[in-house]
């Protein structure tokens, strides 16, 4: 599994069982080619005609590794790799991609609870593995939008809302940055605002959540809760999931995240360092910050974990940018303080991204580590300290696990 | 001429005649030393006192990998360099230099019918190669504008205009991108601002086009005549050519394209992730728009390129950063969907930047499939297609040649 | 120390003495494990509960690296590291950095003259080199802003006391980028507005200067003494020191600088692409512009120095950021003309990091050469006078030392 050879004891910490951080549920039914060429894609459209989504890194990635999980051989042709996956049927797949992962916690994204997806309980079943709740924030906001009838309920419900959801979780989880950009403001909304924001929300709430008030209040409702219960709150950033239905987890969602055109049209507001004005804000509350999938801009999260001591950072992808692994990981090891590297998978709507991610983050760890070896800049022993604190150390200390 | 051993498929794919889809012209007549320098500067200024334009990467490249096609030794000094290139005459040196770069077609930019510069014909013959035009729409409005009177006329003008020089081209290109950055708002500009924006360019109309407000119209009218004959928009984006007359091609053109000083000041706003909210409005239109080399923001463009079918790389450089090539093209194929990646040299001004092109081209692709065949990431077969699809076949299908 | 065998006139090259253009001062005083792990962190707080400092890219280095300086084992535990610092004194330690780093002169940053830091003066003789001042313009302001009454006073004493430091110094520095942001307008600030702010300033002299139209008055001023005195100006860029004491060495001057939750909470801002127009406008004036630690924006950078004549960039890092050496010298080898790199340490604090940087300079250097020499790209003849040019030759035609 390992490209490089390794000292027994970095080996041992490589293939050591993960805590994944942060996931997405998977997909519980049989998937037709369309169906499976748009969850690769991530782009909510089908390929140009004459092309398939197959051609991309993720869809290269799929046949390489995931086709031997499925007793087939690397390289298998997609029509091969999809008739064998129905031939199995979508609960043995999910079974043998999650426990291949070789996972001993989820964390998984509360959205997962829609119909179609595995919910974070089943997605610890299938792969062998605990499983814990983060709580999207926006999905609450959602479901109290569709109920309240006045501002202040509406207001009012939303914090006792997160507060019980919070209960039962282990950390809150914001997708703002993909709404509004993460530029947020460092101080509170003013409560005036607030309401008048609430009374335009109302009178639509159907639509996507994208204005920048009541998302600005959302998150600094979910920080409040955060700090009575000691949790730590997710920020989404970089690439993933922007302007497309990827990260946000199936049909519905996709235009709960606005879609092309609405603002997911600006992803260079969706840099990390935006953050940094709100996040020396936080700095005094003691809310671990958690800045999930950066890519390309993880440079700029890897900065920010070594510049406040409460914000961490997510060595983990969207499934579509799992190729980059080795890039990045080489990357985060340069810049960021090592007890504050995460690993997440990310996985989202097929269970081969859950596979695909461990496998590409302990691939790329291992490559990494080798060339500090071999160059003797690190000790084998820093290696494999370093490999089992990203890989579950640091998450069982931030989510207490 | 590749640096990596590799199956004999991969090989022929990676030495196949390539499309190159983006070209500007090269210079006709003979070049001194100063003439020389300045076109291997792409600066647009002489180089300081005590140093020389050739203390660069391409000037490195030049004398590395163009001298032994003008019978040198590799590596000869500069000055062996250019007398040999004055005893050929610049006829015999673009014929081997564009030959060289072993080129099956040549998309050229139409500023290159400005005198000095080979058009597309010419480059097609000198490089036994078919040739297609590219209209530069900044190029038509500059006439244009030189001609018309009274704003009506201009504007009417300007769609006649593109509609008949699109009828002999492959592609429309702008370089709005450089000119006045591409954060293009994704409605149409409105009907009255437009015509007060005319009245002040027919008031100055030698002034380089910098107005926000017109280069939208002009751009919007592009995408209109594309849309009505089935081609092509390609934006201009990265670093190429920004404060430079690099890839303006030759003398005049540099003013035209704003010039230090100018809006070219800003080149973060050359980003091509600003372009997200007017391609998404493109996206209905189904109208193709191609990304011309976006480096340093190449990341960026691949992941346009993933989330809109309509959107397309170019895995190519202005010549100045063709040293590049190598992490460049392994960043692509990392993030990038393979149907989605054009060959373009990007080659300006000298011969020899389209040969460079051409060999860094191959040689940097060679290195990143013979690494992902060497850990048994990608097969053969699939590394024999994906070199085939960049080097010719997505650009046949989406030009339509 | 070089990790690659090299042909005798490249290794010759690269360790030869290096003139180190930018550096701060580093501590005189023992530190106790607080003290040390906060100046290895450049976070300006403590680690959080559970984890430590050393384990960073920067805290792994100076146990490999700078142990074995003070007779220990490479990967010697911190505990053993910090007892045998204690044993040795801060003078014998900073003595053996300092020349072990292998400098013929260093160029300091004035701030160093406060008290617990050593001056250019000690700098000098402990490392065995000799020693220039770098007139740090905020420095100076500093103490006008403490003694003048009126707005007019403030601004004469500000031209007498730039130009009298001047005199004495090789170049003027300023960190105006870390307290508003790199884009500074390309015009002049009109005198009223000037005045106003200078009033204001007055009003409250201890507070730190963040006021944009002052600090870009500040710069101009700067460079109308450089001018005149035929200096370059260092502009302080990239994320090195933001939204921390780092690079701005040692208590108080990080108040000075902003912290947390003021101007530096926007590192974004801190890309030198945003200085393209203030260059521009400083082109005529030939006065050449220094880009400092410019990491992660350093291909931003090269594309200045390779647009224009008088920009040039540092081949150099803050201390946390020196892991990163290796891909970004061959990052900046790719992209800017080799007669525009500087090297600089960027030391600052501890002694350790001039040694470090020295070392990760050579060794990555060393690396990126003999990549271009094992392809045949670059010729060894080359790579030699590359190595001096990054080395010495370039800092020394520059600062004409």
């Amino acid at each position: 599994m390992l490209p490089v050879d390794l000292p027994g004891t970095v080996r041992d910490a490589l293939l050591a069982p993960l805590v994944d951080h942060h996931c997405n549920g998977v997909r519980r039914d049989d998937l037709g080619r369309a169906g499976f060429e748009l969850l690769i894609s991530g782009s909510g459209s089908p390929a140009p005609p004459g092309t398939t989504h197959f051609d991309t890194p993720l869809g290269v990635a799929v046949r390489r590794w995931c086709g031997p999980l499925l007793d087939l051989e690397p390289h298998a042709p997609p029509a091969v790799y999809l008739a064998r996956r129905t031939e199995l049927g979508a609960a043995e797949v999910n079974r043998r991609m999650l426990a291949g992962a070789g996972v001993v916690a989820f964390l998984v994204d509360s959205a997962a609870q829609d119909g179609e997806l595995l919910g974070a309980a089943e997605m610890g079943r299938l792969g062998g593995a605990a499983a814990d709740e983060l709580v999207r924030v926006e999905h609450i906001e959602r479901d109290v939008a569709a109920s309240a009838q006045l501002a202040v309920d509406y207001l009012d419900d939303l914090g006792e809302e997160l507060t019980a959801r919070a209960a039962r979780a282990v950390a809150l989880k914001t997708v703002a940055g993909a709404l509004c950009g993460l530029d947020l403001e460092a101080g509170r909304p003013a409560r005036g605002a607030v309401i008048a924001a609430a009374n335009r929300r109302l009178a639509d709430p159907k639509a996507p959540l994208t204005d920048p008030v009541l998302l600005h209040y959302l998150v600094w409702s979910a920080v409040d809760v955060a700090k009575e219960r000691n949790l730590p709150v997710q920020f989404h950033g970089g690439f993933a999931g922007l302007a497309g239905p990827g990260v946000f987890g199936g049909p519905g969602a996709s235009s709960a995240a606005g879609g092309p055109g609405g603002p997911l049209g600006e992803p260079h507001r969706a840099d990390p360092a935006r953050l940094s004005a709100f996040a020396a804000a936080l700095q005094p509350l003691g809310v671990p910050m958690i800045l999930l999938h950066c890519y390309p801009f993880h440079r700029q999260a890897a900065h920010l974990a070594a510049t406040f001591p409460h914000v961490y950072v997510d060595v983990g992808f969207a499934p579509q940018h799992t190729a980059a692994a080795t890039r990045v990981i080489d990357e985060l090891l340069e810049l960021a303080p090592f007890h504050k590297l995460l690993y997440g998978s990310g996985a989202c709507g097929l269970a081969e991204t859950a596979y695909l991610a461990a496998l590409a983050h302990r691939r790329a760890l291992a490559v990494a580590l080798a060339a500090r070896i071999g160059t003797g800049e690190w000790s084998a022993a820093d290696a494999a300290r370093v490999a089992h604190m990203i890989g579950s150390a640091n998450a069982r200390r931030i989510y207490r696990l």
